[in-house]
């Protein structure tokens, strides 16, 4: 099966597997539950939760015993998103051509619907893979998982990208705001994968390296299509980073530099995927796919 | 030791736990630690830690090794005020004397210092009580707390509210809220000792059936004051949530059936701590500081 195949049968398991384990739109509390599901129903790629499978499969694990765990990956991205969107943060209206949560619905929802998302990743962490002899791999995946969304990851880089909005362009600060703001996230779904396949310490810090490392390199690409890509590619306006003084590897390398340093992780990603997975493995396509995609 | 001098000396053996747990001022994101740091700090009664080291206690295990998760709920209570105090929610600007977080800080901080208390609660919950034997204790607390505390729990509770206020009295909707808004975190904070302490299903479920009654009590004797309490003893103005049109215990009932419920429900859960902790423990004469707190 070719990668886009891959991609997308991946993709339909994640969303049968969200919608198992969204509570359902007729419960109480109703118009929470139909936010929660309009904001994670709404075309997004599941890179996350499909990284952790194949993070899982090449480290020896079964995909499908981590699928639900996999899905609190996603929910929480949504969540950021959603608080991301609202008119005090970024105040964007549109998402993937739709309307934001606090358009579609209104502000005091969007803030609660992000915080139910968040929630019920942990719900799903401690509860999934069942049984008691996952029961250790279930608490270090809430560990994992929540440190690096908090105040020392993601959430620690939305607020130094607010705060770097506008300001000089400044290396350092980029690359922690990259790090923790997109970085930490897709780093913790490579090594949830490989925590939940059970690996031992030193073939997690591999794993946990090489997630870093390509986080960073989604966030180049993500960059560079912000100056390159068209409307129709992206699905929302280019230019809104730059628009919105954002710090942005372009930005403080120029655009040339920033295509070259992005080559440059992808080969070493690529070498560092066959060596983690063998040669029939789909993370190095996975790595091709992401610091490609869209162009 | 009297009821007062002990939980002086529970809130100061919290407090000094939440000084470890919570992430220094100095350290990267700065801002964002400040504010999480303000908002913890900023002197609440530390109810639901001391609830759960009291039922760990009275379901025979060593509140001492559960003061790190039993912080958690305290972070996640202090996100919950946070995220109610913005103006697109309760629109606070003061609470328990001080600026609110939106007001001393910023408003995007204050959604994102919410964001990293909730996800610090996990964090803890996910490494503590430390060790391999206690790895399914601590997977089963992040479960249970997440549930008490998202769409189905607190935050329902929160988007019920909201949507009920101003409307007329409704007896259902009232007791769905309550159970849900206070309740579900009052619950789990004493199901959370219980569990952290190993204890059997049925003894589970008798603790967390004894948490939900001493939730409601606590609301009901919460809704009472804000009809009889003064500033002076509030901390607060009262009169509050009449003024906005909140669906009350004594909206719905009156203020004297309300007083006669509350009196029913402590009855019954003084009688149930003597018998889940015998005659030395700590439970019962907490059911009567929570049940006539302030008056």
């Amino acid at each position: 099966m070719g990668i886009l195949a891959f991609l997308a049968s991946e993709r339909e398991t994640v969303d049968a597997a969200l919608e198992r384990v969204l509570p359902p739109n007729d419960t109480w509390p109703r118009r929470l539950h139909e936010a929660m599901r309009y904001a994670v129903f709404g075309g997004g790629k599941r890179v996350r939760p499909i990284l952790a499978r194949v993070a899982c499969r090449a480290a020896g694990g079964d995909p499908d015993l981590i699928l639900e765990a996999a899905c609190a990956l996603e929910l929480i991205h949504t969540y950021s998103l959603i608080h991301d969107d609202l008119p005090a943060l970024d105040n964007d209206s549109l998402r993937r051509g739709r309307p934001t949560v606090h358009v579609a619905y209104d502000e005091p929802l969007a803030i609660l619907a992000g915080d139910a998302l968040l929630t019920e990743a942990f719900i799903v962490l401690g509860t999934h893979p069942e049984g008691e002899a996952m029961a250790s791999r279930r608490a270090e995946a809430c560990h994992l998982v929540a440190l690096a969304v908090g105040s020392r990851g993601m959430v620690g880089g939305q607020v130094e990208d607010l705060e770097a909005t506008g300001k000089a362009p400044d290396a350092q600060r980029l690359e922690r705001i990259h790090r923790a703001k997109t970085g930490a996230l897709l780093a913790a779904s490579v090594e949830l994968g490989a925590v939940l396949a059970g690996v031992d310490r030193s073939t997690r810090q591999r794993f946990a390296a090489f997630g870093q490392s390509l986080g960073l390199a989604f966030q180049i690409a993500d960059d560079i299509l912000d100056v390159t890509g068209t409307a129709a590619s992206l699905g929302k306006s280019p230019g809104k980073d730059v628009a919105a003084g954002k710090l942005t590897y372009p930005a403080v390398y120029g655009l040339a530099a920033a295509r070259q340093e992005l080559t440059r992780i992808t080969a070493t990603l690529r070498a560092e995927a066959r060596e983690l997975e063998g040669p029939r493995g789909k993370l190095a396509s996975l790595v091709d796919y992401i610091a490609s995609r869209d162009r």
